[in-house]
């Protein structure tokens, strides 16, 4: 976790203290149903709570004890003791470490996962206000960086309020795979453990139960996770992307929040550079580069290898961490954005109605004409606009071999932007009432 | 597609003639909707489907018209025109090329999918009916390669078909991600086309309603489609490398199947290797290796730019090819896989009952020993036995630290794999049942 | 490889042909060097060499036989045995089947390699040429896509031609990585062949010798040749998305060549859209995706498992097809792309002077004020001007607070772009003449 | 950085502290050559260089003004002005941020190799130690996991030897693509500063000029740079994965050091696990995913964007302090291995002595049999032993088809492990004298 690109309600979730926190809950859980059980006696069960509930865990008392051990949940355990006393023989009793750390990683990242979906729902409802209020502000849709048609800037945030719609949907499929329980003992059999341990642990920390481990949970859960993160990051920088272009000195149609006493360059007064969405796109590499690690870490070897845990240590918190600051940096960048509907009108008026050249091929080949030849006569009058060689509508009026199909009055009625847009409102209507 | 490693099923569904015949049914179903809300005439859309229902695309013809016009959907288009003669200006009008590009690609993963999912299912097959066979195949579990405690053959084999049903499931859903048409124009605005077309071609294709489109389907889909592939492959994996490991000359549990005629090495011939399943392995990094490009494509410029399409040129193709024949060549392994029962138990009985240790130490601590101290005793006479100096079980009997807890009968009956296995039946209701 | 992303010169390496070609070289090679030293009779040698030599290996029939024995290796001997007769079983003696397969792959990647250096200087040469002739080519430079100061067209292309030169180096040495051979039997020891097999062979494939292999030569060779492939991809996208940003509608100060008969759009036909460069960019994805999956081919098991095998049967011909067209498709656009100089001027001219604020501020700081200060003073007038209330130049000259300090004539002279561009030659020589 | 995983030498190379002062450096060796130039007065050089060179920058300070400005090396200055006093105003003159951090990056990373070097060292001076210590420890070579051919212990490790001489030369030169100066103002073209400050700076500080820079240091450099660890990360994983597989508890060759005090498990006491080379595994996936991002970094949009920024934050130090730990991890585990020869010797004849089965193949074609029929012959016995039918010299003996073209004494003579291993000596020289 690169603490600038983090914020304090992810780091805590994977503070040490939480984490050892999140073990007590778990063997004392488990202690609770082992006394029913009759495994362990009630008294122990009832210590546990008592002695461990309040305690403050010595974080660098267990780190002295791990350097020793070498081991960390045993280091864990034998600070519990010292804290719990005799009693703390009955703790961890047939469990395995990874019951407990594989448990811990699920609450973990389930809590991750509901600050990052907080975080989706804040980009979200920062699109659709500003979609809503930008649904008829006219701009230039671009394909290949190149003036198209007509659209509105509402449309533009409507197609990324879908998506981060769907990264909503993704995300909570994503926390189902990994909100899972496992206490099924060193090779998973409950050789030494009750399944119903595992059952009530789990229901204890809103977990499902991971029907069968081998030691540990099945590292397919945890990849399909990174997985969906890395798609969620790809779609933070699909947005950053836009908001560079948008700022760009020549095209100028919105801009990123930008702070009094904030300075753009050290050398350059005058910039106001698209600082906050460059760093989302490189936020956004940082995340995507979780990915394959979390693949390469399904086939572990037999039952288990460690080999897992290192990675984990390094993707857990920094995938979360830096998608979560992403996607509230994000949002306050979407909910604050200067947007600039002349200079948008300007751009859209820039090729002098070339962007209307779709609808006059279509006319002509309606009115008879092949493809071909409705394309060759378009392009024609399109290309010598392009070259700076008259209005494009001027340059049609002026052709016998398109007026002969179309008249002057049916060409211009071709270059009514509200035509281009008659459907604005179905598209917003599929997107936010049926999202 | 590499073509040793790749279904003529798979390779059919990107073949050129597909394509160009997906092509022709969007462009054909678009036309009868277009006729019905009088856009086109009806007779033409009528002559569509007479002339191009019956024809052979000719690819050569094609590729040659593309390499003048440097477009492949207008080629085509002027090849269709070639065989539908003059109603086919009313082919396409008002549509963009992605409109038929991406649904094509839609319709082309959507296929893919569905013979990933057969694949899946015979793996799955193959995996129930092994498991169940060897639910009882005493074997021993191994943590970090090192012999753990006993588990049984069906037991890993139900962990798979486990991750197996997991897998389905993440495909059924990523399928659904993909499944989608979008017929929306040139920025996505239906300036020159009916929405109502979009909802005719995806209802005869199957497909839902990209509710908002960009001339392009947002490529966070493809992302998310990809990424689930590349789980599945990792899944493969996890597998191969477990068939892999039980192979290996010192252990020997398993072998893949071994036919007639092949030869093992060109130099050794008593050798008899795992090859299929190493395969599987380098399979697994060239389908995880179209992941991270899928996630690079979402963030196209604007309303789209086409960096995507030579991507998927190579990833569409290739993922689900190689992952096809994968999962075809894992089912196969697993259905025939040569299972060596006396070699598991001989593994299971080779460290003298040393993977009883934990039942021991849990017995001591119940007995009234602090955890370390139980430890510790329970340690001292594995590591005994593990530098060959007695038999573990013996060493116990003979230290007295030991025996006056746990009297040598009590000892002895910890030694009871039985013990170890009473949950089986429990983990196989939850895995096949539950699934 | 993608057909239409692949140069014939490129696809003839990694044809079965040429393969099987290589194959027997060096089976022939090392059976000259066997009969010098009395192993087999040197009558052997010739006759391989004289039936093989003229031979058309039978890529069917290899194809058939590799189905029975299901080891390609064997099935060409098998096939050559058919072709050289009797002599035939002095073939191969005492190699094994990766001395073969390595020792070709080396052959295959080195002329892969001595491919794509041309490909590097052809870019080259082209940057080379333009750099010279848009040397003094005023242009805007541009950071966060915001103008920052003048610069020229031809120290951009200077900076690429840098970069290309870079990348020729690194191929060099990665050529050098992979550019070895290993004979050495079954597990690298010599022990079925003797050393000087292997500096015959490589003498005469022009090879160095692998030091010690394991029956494969070491992974980490291909990683580094793959990991050089990807940064020069990476390089090509940098070159690619400078022009796609160029072509923008609103910048357009260069294009791609758009040749006659190319079709933009099938829907607009004013569109020149930059297709080729954003090609390049996913081109860039392709190459650099076979990065990750070579460096996951190192670790293999003991002295080799055949999992990297399916992955270079993939990336081997991929990665070098893809960036080998990639590198003559922006060799190509170089040679031929159009420059708008007036475009240029007049975007340079844009902020109306904004570009030598930073040269106010340090005249200011010279002329006595603190750097915070300065730049108080500076920004003001900037973002006046940024804000369309008066000239940048005319604001600062109406500002006392700046008079004071800088006489107007001083003002003037600062708005100079000659004085910016006063090292265009020092760093010209830097990059052509060092190079 | 993950603590556990980073040494305190390579986390100083990246502390504020560290950062801080490097740029101090960088702005007073350019104010001295400012001075020289005539650009600000001597005296200023000298203020600066006496009043910061003794000062402790306060990083929480500079933090703070940060969080202001939004603007990290303004914030240095603005601090640094504090401590220097007005003559602070003649620092960074003409130069921009960009100067200092990219300069700053090269020193880090240049200082990051020397600690990676020197790791790589330590790693090869043990594989050398325990290579020459072994050089005739026998054990069998494996392919696929399977037995193949004697070789000898030492012989592995030499093969390790020479990758990570490798792994040297290409840090070397990966360090020299980094270790490079750029001091050229906003966009490059030194238009505010002098060359001369860029070449007097690089060479205290020990960097090659760049000879052509965009206001950043072109980022192929750095992309090739975190690629050269990726590779090496793949290096020290191949070498893991060896003494994981040979601590096996089937295989048990070697072991990993195991201290006093440490515990395997907290289940299973007589656990020993190879957690140390299961770790190293895991931290190769983390050092290797830093090699996309660093490539996607390279294509920044025209003279530069600021993306790259957030992953260098976070790959720059993690793939750094990560292979830093790992190496010496790796060093420290080869040191003090654990090696039980008679186990190789033991596995070694497990087989009866099929892995000289090639050598009997070699001497029946060199006694006249076609290959295909000697080859048949020797598998025929050696499958028998292989099912544990008789020993593979005793079936041999006893197979007339072999003994009329072999005696069996010239049989016995083909089961000497000497032949096998009459090269040994030769390969070491080409690995140790060669290097």
């Amino acid at each position: 976790m690169i603490p600038r690109y983090t914020r304090p309600e992810m780091a805590a979730i994977w503070s040490p203290e939480t984490k050892f926190r999140i073990w007590f809950e778990i063997e004392a859980h488990a202690a609770d149903k082992m006394a029913e059980l009759g495994v362990i006696p009630a008294e122990a069960a009832r210590v546990i709570w008592e002695k461990g509930g309040e305690a403050v865990f010595d974080v660098a008392r267990i780190d002295a004890i791990e350097r020793e051990v070498k081991h960390d949940v045993i280091a864990f355990l034998t600070h519990l003791a010292e804290i719990v006393g005799p009693e703390a023989r009955f703790v961890h009793q047939g469990m395995t470490s990874s019951d407990v750390l594989d448990t811990c990683l699920s609450v973990q990242l389930a809590r991750a996962a509901d600050l990052l979906l907080a975080g989706i729902d804040r980009v979200r409802a920062a699109l659709r206000k500003r979609a809503f209020e930008h649904k008829a502000t006219l701009c230039v849709g671009r394909s290949h960086g190149i003036h198209a048609e007509p659209t509105t800037f509402g449309l533009k945030l409507a197609s990324h309020y879908a998506e981060f719609s769907r990264a909503r949907r993704r995300l909570e499929a994503a926390r189902a795979e990994i909100a899972v329980c496992a206490i099924s003992g060193a090779v998973g059999t409950f050789a030494t453990v009750d399944p119903a341990v595992e059952a009530h642990v789990a229901e204890k920390l809103g977990l499902a139960v991971e029907p069968v481990s081998t030691q540990v949970i099945p590292r397919d859960r945890h990849a399909v996770f990174f997985a969906a993160l890395g798609v969620i990051a790809s779609s933070v920088e699909r947005l950053a992307v836009e908001i560079r272009h948008l700022q760009r000195t020549e095209v100028l149609e919105a801009e990123e929040p930008f702070t009094e006493g904030q300075k753009g360059s050290s050398a350059m007064p005058h910039k106001r550079n698209p600082v906050l969405t460059e760093n989302l796109t490189g936020l956004a590499r940082l995340v995507r580069m979780c990915v394959i690690p979390a693949m390469e870490n399904v086939a572990l070897w037999h039952e288990r290898d460690i080999s897992h845990s290192s990675v984990e240590r390094g993707i857990g918190p920094d995938a979360t961490a830096h998608l979560d600051f992403a996607l509230h940096r994000l949002a306050g960048i979407v909910e604050n954005l200067v947007v600039y509907p002349e200079r948008m009108q300007e751009n859209l008026d820039r090729l002098g109605g070339l962007v209307h050249s779709q609808k006059v091929l279509l006319a002509l080949t309606q009115a008879g004409l092949a493809r071909e030849e409705a394309y060759r006569r378009v392009q024609r009058n399109a290309m010598a606009a392009w070259r700076g060689e008259g209005e494009f509508l001027a340059n049609l009026k002026a052709d016998k071999d398109v007026t002969d199909r179309l008249p002057p009055e049916r060409l211009a009625a071709l270059f009514d932007v509200g035509v281009s847009l008659r459907h604005v409102d179905t598209i917003f209507a599929r997107v936010f009432d049926g999202a």
